[in-house]
């Protein structure tokens, strides 16, 4: 490599190939945040200006994007709000998609869609993340198991993250249930550290509403995943427990998402500014709890 | 009502109002099928000559309804062969859904995308289904339990069809641990059957690789709810064997997917015609096992 690098004629032409986990990684570093906006754009909450918009997903997407671009470490747009809109919708998606890849190359894109179903078809909802929208990350069912998984698990530099146990009420039903005294849900956690994580791209979903649940999952799986948390926030999560009971021992492997409290923190003309400061407030919150304000 | 029918003034206003199960039994009885044919277009498999349609998943889908829906007793379109293609295969699959309710609005139409998230995401995904694409009945996730599903149950008109046992290779890997000594697939099915059916709109995914599951289930269940069985044809599922096993007492109960071996029967011109074949000869050897050929 040390040859390219100190050849002019080479050195402009050196790519980084990174991962899901390292991009993330950088991401955190140059923003020392471990915050995550979910995009989840709804016609019925939307600033009013933009309700006579052409494309309102896309441009209020991009308005929150530009205003906290360098206050998180991942999006995460949620395809069933676009897929409300049917194929417009879709289309808005890929818009802003591809309007992160294009202008923030250096945040990762998480696409939540908690896809599940056999291998074949699988296969083609992989087309539709990594090929279509070419998002770096996105979250998956456990319930048809790893073999069906394959056609994700294969895409090593893409983050596949398994639900786990979510933040949800009523959630428990299926995920407490005890197989061999054990909770469900780390039965699914030992199960994605011990089969699934063959190529160590596999994270998880673990909600914030109980803050003990997500020190029994740390715990289980060491340093190595990163879990996705929701329920910070209109779920009702608690922040400082949460950071103290997920993160690894380096002081990260969270990504802490919140969506309508910083989508919706103001429904005027002023949403974006208004969002950058709840942002603002999320990151330095959570870097309280860090030790790395 | 009767005033109305004895009245030329308002008996041309009347409609029936079915709800998903009075539509696929009525289905059931015109046609004289328990088959349902999964449109899973693939560009990969698509006969040539459709290549360069430019709707080539609706011209496919088009011709492949035309030909099947005095066969079957339901379409299952699958979303994510739809998905692969982004916003221009949405389009086409409201196309196809659209096509479906206005030539053939006696044939339920059953989405099969397998979604589950909390219930806010949920509502957005019942949007897609059943406002932008209306179709009858959807599949649906267990994982995130009952409340969560709370947009989609709450649709007592759709049938809400939940993953049980599957029939893919490493299906068992969760769904057949064993929770209190018994299987978690019956557990699932269990609480469905109790508590998720308060609108008797509640159905079952059940995979035919293996019939003795199936019997379990429908013992477990009784007569009321409907399983839609994929895995005959292509993953190996034996048809007499899954008719003994999963019909209910009135020789009914269960939709029987085949997409595979009936859509790509032939890879030519004739592909509609061969599917026909194909379609009526899995009718036909249906009625066998049910004693009504």
């Amino acid at each position: 490599m040390y040859q390219y690098l100190d050849n002019p004629d080479w050195r402009d032409k050196l790519v980084v190939k990174m991962d899901f986990l390292d991009k993330l990684n950088a991401a955190v570093d140059t923003n020392n945040s471990l915050a995550c906006v979910g995009l989840d754009p709804n016609l019925d909450k939307l600033p009013k200006h933009l309700l006579n918009d052409k494309t309102p997903f896309f441009t209020f997407g991009k308005a929150i994007i530009d205003a906290t671009a360098d206050l998180v470490c991942a999006f995460k747009p949620n395809s069933a709000f676009y897929e409300a809109r049917g194929a417009v919708g879709i289309e808005e998606l890929k818009q802003t998609c591809e309007y992160i890849l294009q202008n923030y190359s250096n945040i990762p894109i998480i696409l939540d869609y908690k896809r599940g179903d056999i291998d074949t078809t699988n296969s083609h909802y992989t087309k539709f993340a990594f090929d279509y929208l070419g998002v770096d990350a996105v979250t998956v069912q456990p319930y048809e198991g790893r073999k069906a998984f394959k056609p994700f698990l294969d895409r090593k530099d893409k983050g596949i993250i398994v639900l786990c146990r979510m933040s949800n009420e009523g959630a428990d039903e299926f995920q407490e249930m005890l197989v061999d005294g054990r909770k469900l849900y780390l039965r699914v956690a030992e199960h994605v550290r011990d089969e699934w994580n063959t190529n160590k791209n596999c994270h998880l979903v673990v909600g914030a509403t109980v803050p003990a649940e997500l020190a029994e999952v740390r715990q289980l799986i060491g340093d190595e995943m990163v879990f996705l948390v929701p329920g910070v926030g209109a779920q009702g999560g608690d922040l400082e427990a949460t950071l103290k009971s997920g993160l690894n021992s380096k002081g990260r492997g969270l990504i802490i998402n919140s969506s309508r409290q910083i989508l919706y923190a103001s429904g005027g003309e002023d949403f974006a500014q208004v969002a950058r400061q709840a942002a603002l407030g999320l990151r330095d919150e959570i870097n309280k709890y860090r030790g790395e304000n």
